[in-house]
């Protein structure tokens, strides 16, 4: 089927492009509010670490939010359970900056994927390696074997400057005590974090782990069979923040979207797929990015339901 | 794997008979909180119709929310997209009774699952048919084969005599002009719904076209291959009220439980699976039946992630 | 001052006349809709029953929610504290129909002056008079000295027909067990209640007790002087739906508003005011209502701050 | 009447003596809980500057958010309605620290009064004097004629060591672009501001502004009429917490608390209160400054309503 999968991805581009009304790049950011919205990459890689991509694929972009996923996965691999004593893993339902939820429960957030949550995994893996953004870092460039993945500061440095939102969610948890690291350390990492750019091949082949049960490109095991299962869980319920629901609806994959245009989509067992086009929906998601996985199950017919 | 799923029913219904602690029923309908917690049944049903049971598992008792799954299919099957303008299909993030997003959006609730978003689905067949009830009764008979099937009078007239929430729902909505049938009519239709009593074999039966891509019993579509996946996918973010992230955590399938005990679960493309238990957690799902389900993917190796 | 107090509603009749742009009449009620936004009546009424009016201060209107401060009195009268168990007496921060603190607060409205907490206070003085809307009819009528006072069945007939919204409240408090009466008996109480007309001039008569801390036309006590001064403290805190605040800095009375245009404000020790003008602001409050209060209580120093 | 105030407030402090209970110092600040909780002092000063005192009146206490009233009369004597675009005056409906109604209201809080506003009119304050706290100090010395009122440093560093609530208010506020200020520097002096120690006669002679209609100690102007008339409606509709209502309905003055244990209290045009002991109520009030001030008002018959 790899002749197909890359048949598969020349359809879609094909269509995308016949297809106008692409939404809006962040504009929040000046280096992501830049970006051409009609740029648009995917990559589709198997279980052995075959790649297949087409159009911008092999062109880094900001790939913020995806990194919670590979965080997420790290602070597992590290403190098992003890982890979700820190943060849930129900859908919010509500959009996913949101303060009202977090003061309702007592400063433990919904799940890892709201801005909240993902900054008590930032704060765990910091508290566990000493290093998050860096030992994320690494993770990234082994599994895609991409020395020169790294951070954009000047992103980090744009992001610092509209940080008060992130700076409310950290002390607002510190005030509950479920906040290890000062603040500014935690703002630091997680904005480094969030700053690391990769192309869809790269992202492709990084969330390979997913799809083989936890195994990583090198053969070893980060997360168990069962580990493994429970992150594309997580990604399904709450991947794609106040749109989960209608994700799963129309896509029927694990998905993890970030506001650089970019989502990842795992197949368990077959393979893994990244997409990216800068321009959002409403909800944050990548308009072009959701249109093309909707095609790609409808065209392959994988999906998990 | 005849043979083998049988043999996974009886280890379960062992692992679990030496298990304490099963919870309470639900004790607002005295109907229900009269059932004996110990009660243990669970059936899978395979695509072909073969069955196989454990415990209970030819027991009738209260499907209760269970009953959701069928009328949202039903409803689908009549009008389409049609119907999610009058519903949602994002998971709520608040207990299933909740009145505080309803209000939030304007009288729309967030999914077909929660007892508004039940209420609206019911109006919407009872407009389409005119018989809501009685539709849903005729066809759990003919895909389960039991022209025994019905509702539990004792059951609806105990839920009428405590219907002042789904009551204030209703009139709720019907303030923002999503309600078409009058408010009694349409509470006599959800009462007398969820009073249906079926078994195990019988509801793992019904659910077979969840597991068929949308094809009845007798070959016949009641849904398109895409329109089945999607209400797999609303049953696995929304089908088990506040615990659906936890749910698809442990269990890893779409599924849905009623108050009464039961759960439905599909493994979509291969079997079906009804559990019914009475004791309930605090978030409304049966204790033995959702570890029995944990249980069933573990030992089977069927989950979508 | 009996002149100034006439002198003083002539200057600001003539300051209002002046003054263009007066709201919208409420339009959720035909006969209510149907009233010429223009028309303004405003009348002081003394401790001693002397009256002063200007305008169409003899004209009858529906009353609508300034009823609430006179069935809160009567039911006080009855029951005393244990009205209190019923219903709250803090601001509620949001809209007048909100349902969200009511659920937080397990169906305890949080003042007799949002419409979940009047609909407390008429079931209770229906519970404990067989006649709440009679009981009030003929209080009104005894204060004001006007015997033709009474129901307008028009409008009672169109409330009822947009009836959704309190019957949700009804049924969601009775879900609590904080509703004595059925539902049906309760709405339709309520209804008629808020259907009674009277003029200005009947209005600050019949408020009069406020001013005489708690004695009636007649010398006799209503309520003791402790408490008429807390039902004052109410109007004050919660009397002008979610203005209370604006009200309170603005105008610096206790007040009470209704959707027909009215609002009645108290004067303690000294006198009471009722205005009238059809036309209200986003927040429900007479547009030209609250103006006239303004300048009254800056042309007569009469604040109780 | 200076003699009756004198042993009206005599009276008082036997009557609270005589009654057991007097609720939990705050404990979130050692200096704080350190205090005993059955201390107790009280003053009046009248119009002219006059006090009266008992018990330990004469003792410096934590102000803490009695401080709030201060620096929204010193803001509003510089900026008049300007201040009313960064901070609302409605009721809050909430407990005093939430976040919830802050998010739904686009970062503007319900009221001066709740940590959030406070921190609005403290930011308004040092971006226009450049010194609040200062400004602060020097006004409450004036007023009361203490030269060596002032900051609690001890105070302060302890509430800067569990300051995450508040860096959280300040930064989330920041986000919607309504703090001036850089965040550290509005937290050091608001820190500041509330750590000032005054003692019941100090601060029932720095409110006297307030019964006299705006004019300070020495004669000069500090608020128009009708501004004082607003600062006092602010107070009695927000004045102490999520017992506002409870207190006008009470009490019957406008009043300000704070969790160091004290009280301010108002009767326009005839004199001020101030009220100290420790023990507080589960809303963060004084229980025997409640009290004291509920039977100043029965044994005076000094309420506004």
């Amino acid at each position: 089927m790899s002749d197909s999968f890359q048949s598969v991805l020349d359809r879609i581009a094909g269509e995308i492009e016949a297809t106008p009304g692409r939404g809006r790049p962040a504009d929040y950011i000046p280096a992501l509010a830049a970006v051409d919205p009609n740029r648009f990459g995917m990559a589709v890689a198997e279980l052995d670490g075959t790649v297949h991509g087409v159009g911008d694929w092999q062109q880094p972009f900001s790939t913020q939010s995806i990194t919670k996923v590979f965080t997420l996965a790290l602070a597992l691999a590290q403190e098992d359970d003890e982890l979700w004593e820190h943060v849930g893993r129900e859908p919010s339902g509500n959009p996913f900056n949101s303060l009202v939820q977090l003061e309702y429960e007592n400063g433990i957030p919904r799940n890892p994927f709201i801005n909240a949550g993902a900054l008590v995994v930032t704060d765990r893996l910091q508290f566990l390696t000493g290093d998050a953004s860096g030992t994320l870092r690494d993770f990234l460039r082994a599994e895609s074997g991409n020395p020169d993945l790294t951070f954009d500061l000047a992103v980090a440095d744009s992001e610092a400057a509209h940080g008060d939102r992130n700076a409310a969610l950290a002390h607002f948890m510190a005030s509950y005590g479920n906040i290890t690291c000062s603040v500014p350390e935690l703002l630091d990492q997680y904005i480094r974090q969030c700053s690391i750019e990769a192309s869809c091949g790269d992202l492709a082949l990084a969330a390979g782990f997913l799809a083989r049960h936890g195994i990583r490109a090198d053969g070893s095991t980060l997360l168990s069979r069962s580990r493994a299962k429970q992150v594309n869980a997580v990604m399904l319920t709450c991947g794609t923040y106040d749109a989960a629901g209608d994700f799963a609806h129309r896509v029927g994959l694990p998905g993890k979207s970030g506001v650089g245009g970019g989502i990842i989509a795992v197949v368990p067992g077959r393979c893994t797929v990244c997409v990216w086009s800068p321009g959002l929906d409403e909800r944050g998601n990548s308009v072009a990015g959701v249109a093309a996985l909707d095609r790609f199950t409808t065209h392959t017919g994988l999906s998990i339901f």
